[in-house]
């Protein structure tokens, strides 16, 4: 099984999407990213309850791909579980909380009930199967368009530097194809530069605790023969320092109003180092993650704090003694279970800190009024 | 076999130094720092050779540690190996090649060097001992004085802090006396507060790739009973961001004339979220890892580059399936060997971001001026 980053090809066997209905109308299969990049292994979701875990779990993650994630878990819990009013409740508070700072896991959420609550009951599951689908070929175009939008800062930037070294960006987390359906956020814009030839290389934040830069992001990179390479987290600041970045391009998980982005833990250290260096500092995300009902990120959004174990804990391939190449995955505590451990999913990066937002509507100032512009249908509920 | 970081104590079966002559007067034992938080291992060098390896795979670190290793490992060379001039160059080589960024590595060689070469070849060696002992002797010394000069800091800040709450100090890597021979350099102050009964807590940053704050910090911090918490590297920012940290507390590995510091990789990242949010960054460091000989660390210091497996692996205390506690240590890939890396081992924090330098000599400013003063010895020798 090997992976197609291009929606247009039709390789057999290649897996195309993140997630995927199965045939038999039951279940819909994910990729299991935490297997990644060891494995590629497709995860049977059948219930609500088995999907809320997957969010839960981080077998699916990333802002577009929990929202669309989400909606499924509807259609299942519908499916297998009640349909009255009191039943869609339950179902959305139990998914709700499997992620408490992903804004469009709720804005997925609430499309597939806006979508069902005015059906009769017998009428609903099919109709949040409907929204769900209908919410994956938003996502796909919305990706697709964020590419289109990102394209000219990478020509821009090959330009600038000369056009004869690749433009050099470093990115945090995981906003690729792996984050959505297909394409991904912030990667978007690197998948098209490569298919207009501009080169880049990518600086991949190896993204402790969870590793995504390193399992997702640098395992997406090779797949598409985009040449990449991890460094710690650590590290950003010295390349930024001696002049190795071009510019940063990063996700968000939720963006407010105002243009504050909340993305994965460590994003605004880096957004402070490229303010420092003068290296532009770009946010790729999907309209669906602006949070118009928020101003100010930092007093607002609260930050999911995981379990200790993600920091205390590393997982990866057994290095056998014998140099096997055959065994298997491992978990290993680098810190003893007493170790205290503080674990923090997110930060806030102030949008004075950000270049521009590239949204699938076009390249934005952070800034209230420039967000308002793009998406004046969205921001009259802005404070 | 328990740790005292008192060097007073004389408990028995307590391990009081980081490196000890072996009695029978033929090597030095030291502690395998890769095997801890697990375990606490000592292990017989007898051999140049055995001593270079130990410190270029980290069974020793930390540049005070590091460079009485050294100067025991020419000990033990002229002991086993040649005793004349073409044999010392050779086996000074040799060991300035384990670690090129440790600048007190090579203060600690020229240290041995100057006292053994006026001397005939078979006096050699035991002056080598001898000058060994005695730098040993000076870095205890030493770091008992960062201690006290470095404890009215966290007393302000104790005080500052309206007394009610333990003062947070965030940390780096590790400073301790894992690092050193006992005390440690910039964990030596909060040994003091300790002593003093003023409540210190510490943020102790993982520190990927090697986790030497995860390892080694936290292991000391919990066997002296001091209140920490262990963070991934990318979480720093956000605890500053929200008031969480009073002050920065790290060491140093080569501190310029200018007072530019050079420390492990990701220092400078926290230097700039302290600097951006007003939290006081202070360095604490030996005058021996000051060279007086560079003036701009970003232009001079060369950056060590480490293998990309440091980056690509970790390892740990293998969790078994059956949860038993007696599995041994593992080590897991990350990452598929084929993931291109760049691990630099340290970054140079400009002395601008720096509140003030912790010395055994007292507290000065990072300026050219202030460290002149403080060393007019040695001062002269700068440009």
């Amino acid at each position: 099984m090997s992976w197609s980053s291009n929606p247009h090809s039709d390789r057999p066997g290649t897996v195309r999407r993140t997630i995927v209905p199965t045939a038999d109308g039951a279940a819909v299969e994910v990729i299991d990213q935490t297997r990644l990049p060891h494995q590629l292994v497709m995860v049977r979701l059948q219930t609500l309850e088995q999907a809320a875990a997957a969010i839960q779990d981080m077998v699916v993650r990333g802002a577009p791909l929990i929202g669309v994630t989400a909606a499924y878990a509807m259609w299942l819990g519908l499916r297998t579980g009640g349909t009255d009013d009191v039943a869609i409740q339950g179902m959305r508070a139990r998914l709700l909380a499997t992620r408490p700072t992903a804004v469009n896991l709720r804005w997925a959420l609430d499309q597939v009930i806006a979508a069902i609550m005015p059906l009769a009951p017998d009428q609903r599951a099919a109709a949040a199967r409907r929204r769900a689908d209908a919410l994956v070929a938003e996502d796909v175009a919305i990706c697709a368009a964020i590419g289109k939008h990102g394209l000219p800062i990478l020509r821009a930037a090959f330009h600038a530097a000369g056009e004869d070294r690749p433009v050099q960006v470093l990115t945090h987390c995981n906003a690729g194809f792996l984050a959505a359906i297909e394409w991904g956020t912030a990667l978007a814009p690197i998948y098209r530069a490569r298919d207009e030839g501009i080169p880049v290389h990518v600086w991949v934040d190896e993204t402790r605790p969870r590793n995504q830069g390193g399992a997702l992001t640098a395992w997406e990179m090779a797949q598409a023969g985009i040449p990449h390479t991890v460094i710690a987290d650590n590290a950003g600041g010295h390349l930024m320092q001696r002049g190795k970045v071009d510019l940063c391009l990063v996700g968000s998980d939720r963006t407010t109003a105002r243009g504050d982005v909340c993305n994965k833990i460590g994003t605004y250290l880096k957004a402070l180092a490229a303010r420092a260096h003068g290296v532009p500092f770009y946010v790729g995300l999907p309209g669906p993650t602006i949070d118009f009902d928020v101003g100010d990120g930092l007093a607002e959004i609260p930050i999911e704090e995981r379990q200790g174990a993600e920091v205390r804990r590393a997982r990866g391939r057994l290095v056998a003694a014998t140099g096997s190449d055959e065994a298997g995955l491992a978990t290993v505590e680098l810190l003893p279970p007493s170790t205290p451990v503080f674990n923090p999913a997110f930060d806030v990066t102030p949008a004075a800190l950000v270049t521009a937002l590239i949204t699938e509507r076009g390249v934005c100032a952070a800034t209230r009024e420039a967000l308002a512009a793009l998406y004046p249908d969205r921001a009259g509920r802005g404070r």
